[in-house]
């Protein structure tokens, strides 16, 4: 991943800032107006230098003595993170997982509108979840151009997530959100990021298995 | 983290463990007996040089030219991982993010056993779902214990998450993954991930901001 100044940033570093895009909402909810590294570091389990080279990379650099502001750091990071405004998402998929996001308020609060939600099954459509109607996939091309809809989030079954991520790349839909246990093939200009909440249980099945010491809570 | 032989492992090591776990599976299931490590790392968007490194945490070195035993490396991951045995997992919250867990098949596939779900909620206590009753939190230490729980899910609102967690803590819960949108304070012994599904959209959101030439997807 490249920023538009060239500077390299892995994904381990983009996770980091939504991180510490968090922790300055709630320093600043409880009336910090300025932040050291170290405390933002300890707020999310990292080391100080850790936290001062992923900020440097977006020429954000702390006073000695003073460390970071908390509102114009919130602020940087929120536009490089890109959620400064809002979008438009698609969902896919009114299923268990499709409904509990239209009810995900973290989504909301980031920008990420859902604006329409998409099934295959005649007895999901027209059902209305949280004030959305259920539309019919076979009419994606209008919906996706009318609500011009960028990102797409996708919750079907393994075995329909590649035609519909394929019906989706002829929408023009640039990204997706894929919580299809499967890895899903799209073109070289489309980004793609898996939501795979096996994963992070995993981290504590390992946690429980490796070690026997006392340990701070990971992030 | 520390393994118990004393080498240290990122959680972002941790990470990619899952993920080569999958991608052995996929393999496996599609015939392949070896794989190498640039092949793993194509399948996960990483350079070999990184999965190499990764699996010589644990011993497991490639051979020239042959590369790895594809079923040998998907075991000795899966014992590291702790998913070489299942786990009983208590699922708190039988809301729309708890009741799509219960129907998440990628956690009964690694091993991890929704075996008892709780609400506080007189309208939820005892409807059943995908074959489970929900019970009444306040049994909480007595089910945790007749079911030897020591991982639980925690998907409540927010404002009850902490007081949720200090119930499991009394109960000698060893390991929480938790939903709710808030960092919650556990004992020194006590294992936490966070899910939150918004930092993965954020990734696109970064990535359509920053990025105009095309790219591979991103895992």
């Amino acid at each position: 991943m490249a920023l538009a100044n060239g500077s390299k940033i892995s994904d381990a570093t983009v996770r980091r800032l939504s991180k510490y895009y968090r922790s300055l909402k709630y320093a600043y909810d409880r009336g910090m107006r300025t932040i050291s590294s170290q405390e933002l570091a300890e707020m999310n389990n990292l080391t100080a230098a850790q936290v001062r080279k992923d900020l440097s990379f977006f020429g954000a650099f702390g006073r000695r003595g003073l460390g970071y502001y908390v509102a114009d750091l919130q602020r940087n990071i929120a536009r490089i993170l890109g959620i400064n405004k809002t979008w438009n998402v698609a969902l896919v998929g009114a299923g268990n997982i499709g409904r509990a996001l239209l009810d995900y308020d973290q989504f909301r609060q980031q920008g990420f509108l859902i604006k329409v939600v998409f099934d295959n099954d005649p007895n999901k459509i027209g059902n209305v979840y949280h004030g959305l109607e259920v539309r019919d996939f076979n009419n994606v091309e209008e919906e996706i151009r009318n609500n011009k809809i960028k990102i797409a989030i996708i919750a079907v079954p393994a075995q329909f997530a590649q035609s519909v991520v394929d019906r989706l790349i002829e929408c023009k839909v640039r990204a997706i959100l894929n919580f299809a246990p499967i890895t899903i093939q799209v073109p070289d200009n489309m980004f793609v990021r898996n939501e795979n909440m096996a994963i992070e249980i995993e981290a504590l099945s390992f946690a429980l298995t490796n070690r026997k010491e006392p340990q701070r809570t990971m992030s």
